[in-house]
């Protein structure tokens, strides 16, 4: 059995080809040093892998002075991970489609931030041949469009995909008030921002209802509660006030404000790729879990991978279509490396 | 002697009536409970120390569910540091010109954020009667107007000052980059950033020289070296980019931008104040380590508290400032609570 592995800067998620899923929030610029041991728990419990097939985005997190390094220390905690569990065979997945067993300094630039093209590349053979895949993360939306069964886009690297608009780097979770709104408006009055990572987009969301409450989940820009009565605070504190001062259903307000940035955002990220692709898609594919960021056309078709693939595999959509990728690869053309 | 003791979010200041000053990077929101280890052990090299005079802002920090809590726990650990080493009075100066030696739940909005407030009063009680007073800080810019000697602005809440321009929340070391910047250009192309705190001012102002190199600082986003390469590394990362690609005569013009944008949101800031109050400053009272990032009219008077106090005492100014102002109240009317 192959086992998906998608190595995240803020979690690991992974998916065997049985659609078992897992993931686990994993800050890889806290305690890089433990990460093939995190590998190591998550993978022992998927019964009898025989592969591992990764992908990984983590290599950008600032604990690793370049791309060159985070991928040599990634590979290697795989490595180590897969030695401890028996698993012999790592592939690991690059923008060309291609799967490599030894990775070199050359190899770089392709591995790094890999995940967007293995998930556009599975939705194009499996799904639809025609349309643009949107992918709502926790950090970053990617925005892939899909021509005749592959990835149409030759921007590959984060640089020129963020330059391009197929990758905003906004999502549901992390994003920074501060990121999106310089001021916000608050009893008629526009008040420029604190300028500290007191509040994410997650507390819009939250206060909004788009996430549900987690009292025991305390991943958040202050440490305390994912609640809507923390969250409300955390907002307030955006603009020097708390929660002696702002109630509930005014931090709903600042909220809103919030929420419309990151959607316009979104929105000129889809624009501007589409502007200089000339590409109408036939279908949207929508992933991830933060659909409420997103201002789709109401006469297109759009397809959810959470109602193809059922929410857990959705979640970890990028880790199933890494392996779905490589089982698809064996089945083709059985020696490395090859293309998916 | 009486130690003045300015408690922010990021350093805690301290300065005596001879003009003798340290400071520590203490961030507060870290470890808040080693506040009264660290306040002793600063205190400790002061002389013969008879009474403290606390301003703060540090009560801000979101290791504080309010400021109320914010201000409980600084006034217990000041006390309790104080009592350590046998200091017998503390004083807190609050934004109405009072100290008070107990504190109630109901001076919380009094006390918090009084920093600004202690070192205008002092400069327009000693230095010039009428001037706009601009101290760059390393997290914010405070922008105080002085007439007859007084603070000349009824906004005393961070939020009201916000709002009127006193307070831009934009300092020479902490803002993020992704604060300030929604897209950099690069290579005649303008690019999105990455909404990650991957990069601050500081690194903006090591790169272009305004700030020294200092290979043994870590204070830095990613925890690596206060010098111009890493600098331009953490800068490149905003836009997915890293040293391999970015050269540091590259990453100056990045700066450049960094700073460019500062230096708008400070001058709108104060261009705001100024309109609404109506008033022509006099002269200009710099304070602060960051006058880079100030534009200033050629045709007005421009004070240097550095050049009056020496950059010692001058960096650690609003502990200088309440130090002297309790002296001074002491010298007037020798019991508390009373107004310097």
């Amino acid at each position: 059995m192959i086992v998906g592995v998608d190595i995240g800067g803020a979690n690991l998620k992974f998916a065997d080809e049985s659609q078992r899923a897992r993931s686990r929030f994993f800050p890889i610029w806290r305690q890089p040093e433990l990460l093939k041991d995190a590998l190591r728990e998550s993978l022992a419990a998927f019964p009898e892998v025989t592969a591992l097939a990764i992908v990984m985005t983590g290599e950008l997190a600032d604990c690793f002075v370049d791309r060159a390094e985070g991928v040599d220390h990634i590979t290697a905690h795989v490595h180590q991970a897969a030695a401890q569990l028996g698993i012999k065979s790592c592939y690991f997945y690059g923008v060309d489609g291609a799967f490599r067993q030894r990775v070199g300094v050359e190899d770089v630039d392709l591995l790094a931030a890999a995940n967007w093209h293995a998930l556009a590349s599975f939705v194009g053979r499996t799904i639809t041949a025609d349309a643009l895949l949107i992918d709502v993360g926790s950090t970053t939306t990617d925005i892939v469009p899909i021509r005749d069964r592959v990835v149409a886009t030759k921007a590959m690297t984060d640089y020129d995909r963020l330059g391009e608009g197929s990758l905003a780097y906004i999502g549901c979770q992390r994003t920074p008030v501060c990121a999106l709104c310089s001021s916000l408006r608050f009893q008629d009055r526009s008040v420029p921002v604190m300028n500290e990572v007191f509040a994410t987009i997650d507390d819009a969301r939250i206060v909004l209802g788009f996430e549900l409450e987690s009292p025991t989940d305390f991943q958040t820009a202050d440490g305390k509660p994912r609640t809507k009565e923390f969250a409300a605070n955390r907002l307030a504190r955006m603009l020097g006030l708390d929660r002696r001062r702002v109630s509930l259903q005014q931090a709903t307000h600042i909220a809103d404000q919030v929420i419309h940035a990151a959607r316009e955002r979104i929105a000129d990220s889809i624009q501007r790729l589409l502007a200089t692709q000339s590409f109408r898609p036939q279908a949207y594919v929508i992933s991830g879990h933060g659909n409420d960021l997103l201002r789709l056309p109401d006469d297109q078709e759009v397809i959810s991978l959470a109602e193809r693939l059922g929410p857990d595999v959705s979640r970890c959509a990028p880790s199933y279509a890494v392996a779905m990728q490589l089982s698809h690869g064996f089945d083709q053309r059985p020696t490395a490396p090859f293309h998916a």
